[in-house]
Order: structure tokens, then sequence, then C-alpha cells
């Protein structure tokens, strides 16, 4: 423990509903949760808001697209500060579908992703829940 | 797509298990991936690398400590930047038990939550797999 944790020792408190979409609005990378064979994995990703639902777009083969598919996913987006210590995160949960094709977003409403490779399926998370954290300095 | 998008396209390495290991012992917050009775759950969450484990501290109530015990769970750690659209991330995945009190660290080897609140329990995962990826700038 330094002085340093005392004196910027954060609390937390709920983020509303609007709070929590609004910074998913703004943010354009965060980690989905999801299960294979041997239990949760978490893996950074590109993703955009459309319509409410979070689009992903991956690859045919990619751990995602084997395992996430109709399952319970999450996706969390998060800033934090390590110098104050403060910062937020938000937590999307829903089920993973394939966005179908008379559903395709323009290109312009689809994540852009950072890594090249192709990434021809595009992911949907319906929200079923949308929570969120902001980390206050105390 | 913007030109941006084209002048900046990444791509990914693997990581090697040393790569990985000295980036987890370098950072101190990551985000720890566990499944409740919906699914899959991400929060954010101080940790500390102790004799090959990661160790984090929770409450007695939290969700972590209700349904991560005795389970596969996962901690992702990274740093990405948005301006150059590049960096890494690491996955730790393992089964979270409780540190037996024989077993507990040091003061200082405990890790140090940024959030204010007790959290008197101290929670382990040993790795059974621990990778990562470079996302590095083309």
């Amino acid at each position: 423990m330094t002085i340093h944790g005392y004196l910027f020792r954060s609390h937390l408190r709920e983020m509303s509903r609007e709070e929590c979409l609004e910074r998913l609005n703004v943010e354009v990378v965060g980690r989905v949760g999801f299960n294979d064979d041997l239990g949760p994995v978490v893996l950074p990703v590109n993703y955009r808001i459309r319509e409410g639902s979070v689009i992903i777009a991956t690859g045919l083969s990619t751990a995602l697209a084997r395992f996430a598919i109709g399952k319970a996913v999450a996706l969390e987006v998060e800033d934090v500060d390590p110098l104050t210590e403060s910062g937020w995160s938000v937590l999307v949960r829903g089920r993973a579908e394939i966005v179908p094709h008379d559903g395709m977003p323009e290109p312009g409403g689809r994540p852009r992703p950072w890594a090249d490779g192709p990434r021809p399926l595009l992911i949907q998370i319906v929200p079923e829940t949308v929570t969120g954290r902001w980390l206050i300095e105390a």
C-alpha cells in the first residue's frame, strides 16, 4: 500500500442506462466474453453500435464464430486511468446471433477492425442487460 | 473505412509465453471473465502475480465470490493505443480458488484495489494456459 493509494482511493457508483449507452456509442474497442469447451474466454474486439445492438466482425473459423453463436455472451467496454486510478466500465449481456442478410448494415455502419485479415461474419448482440460503474476519485 | 485505417492497418502476431508473463508482471489491472447463472460476465479487476498465479482481492458477496470459486475463469490484460491502432493482449485461463490461509501473501504481495470497500477474500488463478497476441502496426 503506497501513500498514493491512500490519497487517490476511489469509490464505485452505478451508471444509469443512458450513461452506459452514451459510453458504448463513443468507444470502438471492447472485450467480448464467451465460453469455449474449457470455459470463459475474454478477447479484445472492435465493435459498433447499430440500432441498439452491438455489431462485431469476425472470421469464419475464429473461436468467437465457432463457440459463441446462439449462446450468451458479454461485451465489456472501459476507460481507466492508472494515474488517478479512476474511470468507468460498461457491460452488455445478451445472446450472440449472426446478422441476417436482410439486416446487413451499410459499410459505413460496420465495425472497422484494427487487425488485418478477412472478417466476413457479422455477429450481433441484442442487449438483455446493460450495466456500468464509475470508479470515481474519492 | 477511412484513409487512417488503410495507413495504419495492423496485423496480429502470437506472443511467446515469456512475453505474456513479462506483460502480466508489469500490469496491475485486467478483466476477469467468469459465468454467473446467465452466462459470461467480464469485469475490471486489480490483480497481482505471485509465484506464477494471478491474485485478485474481492468482497465476500460479490458475483466473483459467489459464482467463480472452483470454476474455470479467465483474466485478460491488454494495452491498446487507439491512435496507432496497435497494442497487445494476454489471456490467462485456469480455475479460481480461494487462497488458503497458510498461503496468504504478505500485504506487500497482495493486489491493491483502486476502489474502496472491504475485499477480504483472496482468489487465485493457477494458470492452465497463458496466451497473447501483439497487434502490430503494418
